[in-house]
C-alpha cells in the first residue's frame, strides 16, 4: 500500500475499472425495472399471444367451409354463437357453422380462420352468407406467433427500454432478475464549505457545489444517490464517517481541495483501512490529475479533486463508466455507441501533451455546414465556464493537440 | 363538438400541441431540480467567488512590495499572521508585510496578490524572502470573477444539467422557480386485459402491455406518472373514472382497442364532458391512425390505439412533445437538437403514401462505412418487433416512400 504509484493514463484507469465485478443480482418488480440491466438471459415462459386471436371483426369459421364461396355463390353457414372479448367460447365450432368474433377475440376450438364482416351478409338470426373464401390462418394471429414459448427475449446485460418492460409484462414476468445498483455517498470536504441550499453566507465561506454536480452525474449513471454531506478537514472524523458510510454504501465519492494538503488527507483515509488497495493515485488528465481510486474489500473509494470542473470531468470520464461496470451495463446497446456526441469543427487550435488526456469545455455554434466548437477557457474552479459550455472535447493521450479546423466529437453535457 | 373532423397530418397535430400553454410555475428545492425547466430568467443574486481568493499556497502580499525582487536581491517582508481556510483574516495587511495563505483562502484587506510558496524563503518566524515579483491580481481569483452579481445565468426554458444545479448552489439559490410537471394517468382498456404483473392468466385474457410502455415514455418525457389502471369496456365507469382522475391529473392517456367499437367509446367519453373540445380524431400516421386528442378545460385527454406498437409510436411522436410543451421545454438546448439519432443506409425500399407519416421499426447493423438499417415487418400488435428494433425510421408526409440505400436518420429507442 505504501508503494509509490506513478500517475496512470485514462486508458489504464479504465482498464482497472473494467476488471471490477458487477455488484450482484436482485429481483425487482416490473414497474421499477425501467432503464435497469438484465442480470441473466431470459427465455419467454409463455407464448404471445396465448391463444389464436382474430385480427378482424367478423365470423370465426372452418376455412374449408368457405372454399369456393363468391358473391354469386355464397357459402351459407349457421351462426352457432358469439365470442366475447376476454372470454373463452362456450363450445367448439362444428362443420358448417360460424361464430361472431370481435377483433382480438379468442378463436373457438375447431375454427382456423376469420371472415371479415365486410364479406358476410346476415340472412336471419341463425344464418350468415359468406361471399369470399378465407385461407387457413387468414385474419388470425396464431398462438406464439409474436413470441414463442422458450424464445430468447433478452441477453444478460440488456438495458430495459419501455417496450422491453411491456414485453416482460406480456409474458407474465412480474419480478425481473436485475443487476443491483450501486449506492453512492457523496462527500464534499473543506473547512470553508457550507451547504449549497441557500441562506446567509458567513465571511470566508464558500457554498458547496460538488455534491450537486456529482449527485446529478451519479443519477445519470443509473446509481442510487445515498448520503450527501459536507465534512471539515479533520482526518479523524473523515475516517470515522467513511467507515460508517461503507456500512450502507458501495461507493464513496470524496471530493477534497486539490491542494497538496487535501490530497494527503485523502491518502491517509485510504491508509486507515487495513484492507485498502490503492489502484490509482494521480491520473494523466487535465483537469483532474489529483484523483485517487482505492478499494477496501468490496467497497470503492474515489478521491476527486475539489475544483468543480475537475471533479465533474473525472466523474464523467471515470466514475460513471465504473458505475456502469458495477451494474453490468455494456457501453453499447446493439451495434451503436451512446450517441451523445455532435461533430463540429474546432475554432481554435488546442495544444496538449503526449501521454495526457485533456478535456476542454466548448460552446457549439451553428455554421453553414454543421457546427463549430469554440473552446472556453477559464480556471478549473470556474463554474460559469461549465454553465456556458454545451459539451467538451477530449484530446486523447496519443495526441499532442488538435489543429484549428479539426473535426472533433463534442460530448454533450446532458440533463437527466 | 359534433362536427366531423377530417384526419389530421402529424404536422397539423404538432402545430395544435405547440399552441398549448405551459402548466405553471412552482418553487422547488435545488436537490430536486435536475432535468427540470427554468420558469423565468435568473440573474445571479451573488458574486462568485464572494471574495478574492488565493489560487496557490503561499503569501498574501501587496504586489508593489515585491516589485524588483529577484534571486539575488529578494524582497524582505514581515510575516504578520496566517489565514485559515474558511476564515476571515483577523486584520488587514500593512505595507511591507505578508500573511501565510492556503489555496482557496480569502485575501486579507490590503493584499492584492499571492506569492507562490516556491518563490519564498522563510528566514525566521517573522521574516520571509520573496525572490520573484508578482503583478497585481497574480495568483488571485477576484470577487465576482467567475460570476458577477446580477449576471444572467439562465434563460427561461433552460433545462438544468448537473453543473447548472451546482451553479445555483454556488450563488445561494436554494429554491428554484421551475415549470410545473404534468401529472399523467395511464389507462389501458379492454374486457380481455388483465394486469401485467405476473400470476395466472385466465383463458381468453391478455396481459396488459400499454400501461408499461406508456409509463416508461411519460417518465422519459419528464412528466409524473400518476395512476395506472385497467378498465373494462363499460362507458359509464370509464366516464366516471376519467372525471375522477382529472381531479388529480393534468393528462389522461387512454389506450383502447383500435376496433371501431373501442374508438366509439373513446369519443363518447370525450362527448360526456360539457366543456370538451375535440382537436383531433384520426391522424395520418401508420401505425396510429385512430388517435384522439381533446381538452376539457385545462385538462388534456388522449385516446391512443390499443395496439402496443401504435400506442407507443403515437406516444413518442405526439404525446411526449406535448409533455415538453406543457413543461415549457424547448426541443433544442443550445444550437443542437437532441442527438438521439444515428444515420444509416436503408437495406430495403419502403413504400408509403403522400400525406401520411409512416414509422417503421428497424434493426441497426454495423457495416464497413457506418450502419445499415433493416426494416422489421410485423403486425402492429407484435411486441417482439419492438423488442428487436433498435429504433425507427420516419417517412414524412411529404414523401411517397424511401429508396433502398437511402440515407436515413434512425431514431433510437432509449432506456430511461
Amino acid at each position: 500500500m505504501q508503494e509509490f504509484l506513478r500517475v496512470k493514463t485514462v486508458q489504464e484507469v479504465l482498464e482497472i475499472i473494467r476488471g471490477f465485478e458487477p455488484l450482484g443480482i436482485e429481483r425487482v418488480s416490473l414497474c421499477r425495472s425501467y432503464g435497469r440491466v438484465m442480470a441473466s438471459p431470459l427465455d419467454s415462459p409463455e407464448p404471445v399471444p396465448h391463444f389464436s386471436r382474430s385480427t378482424m371483426d367478423g365470423y370465426a369459421v372452418r376455412s374449408r367451409d368457405t372454399f369456393g364461396a363468391s358473391e354469386t355463390l355464397p357459402a351459407l353457414l349457421e351462426v352457432s354463437g358469439e365470442i366475447f372479448m376476454g372470454e373463452v367460447a362456450s363450445h367448439s365450432l362444428q362443420n358448417g357453422k360460424a361464430m361472431v368474433i370481435p377483433t382480438g377475440g379468442m378463436l373457438p376450438q375447431g375454427a382456423d380462420a376469420v371472415v371479415m364482416v365486410e364479406y358476410t351478409h346476415l340472412l336471419d338470426e341463425k344464418t350468415v352468407e359468406v361471399t369470399r373464401p378465407v385461407a387457413p390462418g387468414e385474419n388470425v394471429i396464431g398462438a406464439g406467433e409474436d413470441i414463442a414459448r422458450g424464445q430468447r427475449l433478452f441477453e444478460k446485460g440488456w438495458i430495459l427500454r419501455p417496450q422491453d418492460v411491456a414485453c416482460l409484462a406480456a409474458v407474465g414476468v412480474g419480478q425481473v432478475p436485475l443487476m443491483a445498483r450501486p449506492r453512492v455517498a457523496v462527500i464534499s470536504t473543506g473547512d470553508e464549505i457550507v451547504p449549497g441550499d441557500g441562506g446567509e453566507l458567513p465571511g470566508g465561506k464558500v457554498r458547496d457545489m460538488n455534491t450537486y454536480s456529482l449527485k446529478g452525474l451519479v443519477k445519470e449513471g443509473g446509481a442510487i444517490v445515498g448520503t450527501c454531506m459536507i465534512l471539515k478537514d479533520d482526518l479523524k472524523s473523515m475516517v470515522h464517517t467513511c467507515r460508517d458510510l461503507f456500512e450502507s454504501h458501495d461507493v464513496i465519492l470524496f471530493s477534497g481541495g486539490s491542494s497538496v494538503g487535501a490530497r494527503d488527507y485523502t491518502l491517509k483515509i485510504v491508509e486507515s483501512f487495513e484492507d485498502a488497495q490503492l489502484f490509482v493515485a494521480g491520473v494523466a488528465i487535465r483537469p483532474g490529475k489529483p484523483t485517487i481510486l482505492a478499494r477496501m474489500g468490496p467497497k470503492i473509494f474515489w478521491g476527486l479533486p475539489g475544483h468543480p470542473f475537475s471533479a465533474m470531468m473525472v466523474c464523467r470520464l471515470l466514475v460513471v463508466p465504473m458505475l456502469h461496470v458495477l451494474q453490468g451495463k455494456k457501453t453499447k446497446q446493439g451495434p451503436f455507441e451512446n450517441p451523445g456526441t455532435v461533430p463540429a469543427l474546432l475554432e481554435r487550435a488546442l495544444p496538449s501533451v503526449h501521454g495526457r488526456t485533456d478535456c476542454v469545455p466548448v460552446k457549439l455554434k451553428e455554421s453553414s455546414d454543421g457546427h463549430t466548437a469554440e473552446p472556453l477557457f477559464g480556471r478549473s474552479a470556474m463554474i460559469s465556464v461549465l454553465v456556458k459550455a454545451d459539451g467538451y472535447v477530449v484530446i486523447s493521450e496519443h495526441d499532442e493537440g488538435l489543429d484549428r479546423g479539426a473535426l472533433v466529437d463534442v460530448h454533450l453535457f446532458s440533463a437527466l
